[in-house]
């Protein structure tokens, strides 16, 4: 099936160009899986801000963290949620179609107030890796507490061509 | 394709018996987009209450602002997201087979209940809007700090009619 | 339609077996519905820990509930949503394809980190009940103002079977 923005750039292309790599998928840390597919949608799991098996960004924005920290820990998060739709694509991220959603979810203190730029830390890197595919409809809102301490959380929701994996 | 309750009341007829005028659907405030198609449905990012271009409704429920306030946010934010979905249906809200699923964030001091009464100024404005085919799950949840400070945020999925935009 | 992982147990005889049984479905409280269906897949409404018209675990992780009592919040969230499931299928679990998605909110005081065990009330009985038909992507959430004080939200979007209902 074809691409719908056909001729579009080559993801692992683009990925060498802007000098990134697509870190290992990281594990589910309950009874549950790191993405689920039904027909040609694919929902990943709460992406935290693990970077070589260690939590890279822990604390509350507005608190402990900046927002430069801050946007480093959603551009993490999306890291691993791009690793996780390679894995849900067989391996070849030129089978997401599309981006639809992501939610993301900013670990803060009272009156934090800069979501929106924190989270541009993951739709910047979607932006960039996935070019027109990668635009998304976005979810923003504050957390008094996340899961593991975690600064930024977020999910996203794909289109992948081809057969169901 | 026939809509799946036909006959059905014409929603221009519909908004014009009560009033109500769709607003222009606000822009997004960051890298992402508005709204999101795949296949059949449409996700709608966060919808904020917007309204001439202010933030119409800001501050906390049980703090700032009372449920009647938190109401009216509520309902501006269904404009809002109604105004995003008739954008995704190429202008015209009777293409909306049906609204699917209604997540409402309400912004909240400590120890409010109100959020199911707060987010029926959505609900109760899609029912009337859309009739039968405005029925929805619907996800409530207090929040701690939200984006912009405001008062109430709700995203849409709904099941459009036609080809995909 | 066949399932796609036949010979495939057949859940009421799990049901029977585990000494489980699925309650009746939870209205809702206010002007949405329990669950919608687009296509294959299902949304359910937030699901709250009623038990017998009562809620059964209302307060705060990490403050007037433990863990364990929070496991079994999530527990029967998922009872009331595997009920909701039973509904949108026609009274037949066995035409859940398979459980895509499962949004886990914990209501929860500063500081609290256990948000992964608690919602394994959930995963786990999904797990049991669906066998290979319960895998699931998760997202886990703390919340410090949840509607009527419920200890946990969840809720469940499913792929089934058959014609819509």
């Amino acid at each position: 099936m074809a691409h719908p923005h056909a001729p579009s750039m080559d993801v692992q292309d683009t990925l060498q160009r802007l000098g990134i790599t697509i870190p290992p998928a990281p594990g589910a840390v309950a009874a549950y899986e790191p993405w689920a597919r039904t027909g040609a949608l694919v929902f990943t799991s709460g992406q935290l801000p693990w970077r070589d098996g260690v939590m890279a960004f822990a604390g509350r924005l507005g608190a402990e963290l900046t927002v430069e920290q801050g946007y480093q820990a959603a551009r993490q998060c999306a890291l691993n949620a791009l690793a996780q739709l390679q894995a849900a694509a067989g391996g070849d991220l030129n089978r997401v179609r599309r981006l639809v959603r992501v939610e993301g979810y900013v670990h803060c203190a009272a009156g934090f107030r800069g979501h929106p730029q924190v989270l541009n830390g993951a739709s910047n890197l979607f932006n960039a890796v996935l070019g027109s595919r990668g635009a998304h409809a976005r979810l923003a809102i504050g957390v008094s507490d996340m899961p593991l301490d975690a600064a930024v959380q977020i999910t996203v929701t794909a289109e992948l061509d081809g057969p169901a994996g």
